[in-house]
């Protein structure tokens, strides 16, 4: 099966070859170069003046942090995410050092994000962002400095659908499904002619 | 001149290789479709509830509206953008229909960017995010509703240093820097261990 993206034009097959799944497979193990490799990637994202706003807190499947971690999930997402290799909590660093708000600080901490899924996309894996969880339960597990905001768990791990239940294998085979590019692009004057290749 | 990010585990080059230059070709013009692949990317980006929160402005180049996005630009970015093959103001949606704050909007939309840069790099383009603009000219040049909010300009475009000032060239070449790993992992309990392949 393929969840190839519906695109006008070509993407990269890192970005058209990129979904959410739910079914992860409880057997895969995430090495530790490729957690080092996803954490790079996130790394090495850009940002305002290059204040690096963003902060992980990193488990795998096996370590008593994902076990806490996975405690502070919705149950819709508990309910699957427990057999993803590992759960990466993103905070984002919302107020500075000085007490200022950094409004960049959730903007930029999605970019990150975005490399480190790219990267795991690269690694032959898939993640899931989950906003579905108990933000205030995750700082306290963690002890989490309030400058730093939590903002979404990560599931990584390999992508497998043998063991979802039915109505979670049923929306895992939904069709993707995104608005057209016209509602996204606004007009200037004079609009922009958008071309198709296809 | 090789820009590649220093990391400790390899990274796909779409991300390693990926920077923000201030020089780019003023003799590049961005074609409908590579344009249409930009946003295409972003189209395709995750979001909360898949509520898809980034707009965009798209102009070219040789466009009235290019030099309207471009005239928003702080001085310390428009000595530099206007070689830039296409200038795209992105908006987040901050605010839904029923007037409650999008809380996502931000975050989300720097997820769509990352793919629309990521794109970028695929088609051997460069693209560099300014902060830098009077977001409230912008937002009144191209009339957005202001349920939207100006986030930054992307300049996309082919890196090309010939025509650079001197002080620009310079910081053209200098060292990219990032915090270390080590200050972006936060510990959980036990410590994970992140393992080097270098």
């Amino acid at each position: 099966m393929t969840r190839i993206a519906a695109t006008s034009a070509p993407l990269h097959p890192l970005l058209s070859e990129r979904w959410s799944p739910r079914g992860f497979d409880p057997a895969h193990q995430l090495t530790g170069p490729q957690l080092t490799a996803l954490l790079e990637a996130a790394r090495w994202s850009p940002s305002a003046n290059n204040s690096q706003p963003w902060r992980f807190v990193a488990t795998r499947r096996g370590e008593p942090a994902f076990d806490r971690l996975a405690g502070t999930l919705r149950d819709t997402n508990a309910r699957w995410a427990g057999s993803a290799s590992a759960l990466l909590l993103v905070l984002a660093e919302t107020v500075d050092r000085a007490g200022a708000p950094r409004w960049y600080g959730l903007y930029d901490t999605g970019q990150a994000v975005a490399h480190l899924v790219t990267q795991a996309q690269a690694e032959g894996l898939s993640a899931h962002q989950m906003g579905g969880f108990d933000k205030a339960a995750a700082a306290a597990e963690f002890g989490i400095d309030p400058r730093f905001t939590p903002v979404v768990v990560v599931a990584v791990g390999r992508w497998h659908t043998a063991d979802l239940p039915a109505d979670l294998a049923e929306r895992e085979a939904a069709p993707r499904v995104r608005r057209p590019l016209e509602e996204l692009v606004l007009p200037a004057d004079p609009p922009v002619c958008l071309q198709r290749t296809a």
